[in-house]
């Protein structure tokens, strides 16, 4: 049965990959979804779990559970390690070939540190559960270790959270650190102000949310500094170091930093074996198939695809969804013998969110709105689209519960509570 | 002003050491907790993180928290490394010595492997939060690898659960894990058949619950059975190696092996240099202070305390309750020159549970429950205990729907997803 339908293979369980697979749920084709995890992450949300104000499980589900109903969809846990594209295989890091008459490539991207990749370790990114949980570990680490050589008497020179990189990513990190010094944790320690720390928000271009509009940009650098950040623009990060970010001749005390800078696309991408971009992203036909394959697309932020203007795609959830319902749809017109259509990006706007009824939003039509407006409008997107109607309660309520209270729910220190390699000189 | 006061030390911020904290606050003293974790574990519901019921920020919270509002309480993130009882002071692993007019210490117990510690990394226990996601990974990892070898052709061998104990966790974890394999994964996988899987609970000694009246232990018996548990009393365990438990000539397989069997306690029990009993627990005074030292006292799990009867008390939760309440009081009155009294445990009653609608209930008074009943005693005792308004609500939540839906809300694999030291051969 499985081997005499047309088998789908579809790398990766993020945006594009798992709408890939929902679209092609209950079609007459035999679905794998291969993902190096076991769960799907909300990845829009993660920062939140990085800022202790949910938990893993709020933001992530069993990719095997989001799909359970649909019989003609398998889920595998593995990595794929390499493609033999004439032959239609994919290879597996563990386990035998997955053979495919239709392979979907959507494994996503990493970060990039500008070919310092020593610099990882000391000022993480974000990207997975397990970076979320590594950055609370080390900003509630921070407040603990300085709380601790405070109360022994000795100096207590205020904590410093350094974010590199003012897009979207940078700057709700930034909000939310803010928020913690300023809100969450003032009545919580006696040795320290933790009002006294300060976040700072490096970006090496002249403004931050560089994609947005200027107007909202502006509005997003004063609703940064109403939150108490240092936002520095077209200042250049030369070397992160431990304890310190270095901006040419100028040495930035970092007791914690963090990585919200580049992007760099999944290997998976080159060896693919046909043209990428600086970033390692898949330069993809109008229909997100790639040259000389009709038969594999490459979808979401490994994809270089272009829209009708000729701009290169933003790499955000949104594109990754609609490109994911796509090639869903390239499989199923094929099968029917119709022509595959272009992919065209419907834009529905951009939102980003600053801290505590502080946001901005970029929407169709030349709309754009600040402040409560804009916050509230994510507010209401992010519970929309969460999977899973139990996450959605329990988000709603936590949100509610951190508003009311000002508190921050998931404080925890999991794994070590000694200093880590680059946390600053905290110790 | 904190030099003029009296300074009560506490070590150890799990039940004993928080309520007797609780117990100082808005005390003319000064009180300094220190423990090595940021937060306080609710430990009666660790199982649940471990088997994916809740997330650890639903049964833990930051100590800091908790104690916020009392302002003659400070907490530090520390581990005692030792003792100067002449002089006074507590000696930190990192950072000075605390001096202290009063020692309280509630360092809690860890896992005894009866002199094979070899066998820790094979078959781990639980005791904190990080041994909670231990286990869920290699519970969850076994069933994924599982399907991906079944899928890849090759053999289908069932998947087997060993559990080395029978004590209420045991009860618990193997309940537990018998209704993942036979509810919430049944129709999550396409290559195995998850309600194959075997739950094989171990017990040394001739019955479960060895704590309880002799028939509450043969209801939880036919309750487990009942679950699909297979229960072997009288079953020593020789030895465990990779993917298997020996039972003398027996080898049983076992693709994850748990420990609930043995507890030995902190090390900080033999350091304070008096009388300790086999499991390193220190002989208390019946005020529970040291011999020789009244302004020292052992509390909690830590203690090797004697009721009226001279029969030892268990290591639960409310006798470290109670224990740091009276520790509390002595103190007082010590300051009032009162004498002190000597330490009543006023026993409540005991509860284990063993799955959906099925506990058993030891109560004061000769009152002995099972089944339904002594489940829903189980949920109300174990929702109001729990610390935080907020926790109890999203326990709460969490609980009506894994009741509705049989489902589990946290299965979450973080952490590497390679296959672990000893998680058997499902690699």
């Amino acid at each position: 049965m499985q081997q005499q339908r047309t088998h789908v293979v579809i790398i990766g369980g993020g945006f594009a990959g798992l709408y890939a697979a929902q679209a092609l749920a209950r079609q007459p084709v035999q679905v794998t979804l291969v993902d190096r995890k076991n769960h799907h992450t909300f990845q829009p949300l993660l920062y939140q779990v990085a800022t202790a104000a949910l938990s893993p499980a709020d933001i992530a589900s069993p990719i095997r559970g989001i799909l359970r109903q649909y019989r003609n969809v398998n889920v595998l846990l593995g990595e794929a390690a390499g493609f033999d594209l004439a032959a239609r295989r994919v290879r597996l890091k563990e386990g035998p070939d997955l053979g495919y008459d239709y392979l979907i490539v959507a494994a996503g991207a990493g970060h990039a540190y500008f070919g310092h990749d020593e610099w990882a370790p000391l000022a993480p990114g974000l990207k997975t559960l397990e970076d979320a949980l590594e950055i609370r570990r080390r900003v509630l680490l921070a407040y603990e270790l300085a709380e601790r050589r405070a109360a022994a008497g000795g100096e207590t020179e205020p904590l410093n959270f350094v974010i590199v990189g003012a897009g979207p990513t940078g700057v709700e990190l930034a909000g939310a650190l803010a928020e913690i010094a300023h809100q969450a944790l003032v009545r919580d320690f006696r040795a320290i102000d933790p009002t006294q720390a300060r976040i700072v928000l490096l970006e090496g271009g002249p403004r931050v949310l560089p994609s947005y509009p200027e107007n909202l940009s502006r509005s997003a650098e004063a609703q940064l500094r109403k939150l108490s950040v240092e936002v520095r623009t077209s200042t250049l990060v030369t070397a992160v170091e431990p304890g310190a970010v270095r901006l040419g001749d100028e040495v930035l005390p970092a007791s914690v930093a963090l990585w919200a800078a580049g992007v760099k696309a999944s290997p998976l991408g080159a060896m693919l074996g046909v043209p990428t971009d600086g970033a390692g992203r898949v330069f993809v036909e109008p229909d997100l198939s790639i040259p000389g394959h009709k038969e594999v697309f490459v979808i979401g932020d490994l994809a270089a695809a272009k829209d009708e203007k000729g701009n290169f795609l933003p790499g955000i959830a949104p594109v990754a969804v609609q490109q994911g319902r796509a090639v869903a749809r390239a499989v199923v017109r094929d099968r029917e013998k119709k022509p595959r259509q272009n992919f065209v990006y419907l834009n529905k706007g951009s939102l980003a969110t600053i801290g505590r009824a502080a946001a901005v939003a970029d929407l169709p039509g030349g709309l754009r709105l600040s402040g409560l407006i804009a916050w509230l409008a994510w507010l209401f997107v992010h519970i929309f689209f969460l999977i899973g109607f139990r996450n959605r309660v329990l988000v709603m309520i936590q949100w509610a519960w951190a508003y009311l209270t000002f508190q921050r729910g998931t404080r925890l220190i999991t794994g070590s509570t000694e200093r880590s390699d680059g946390s600053g000189p905290a110790a």
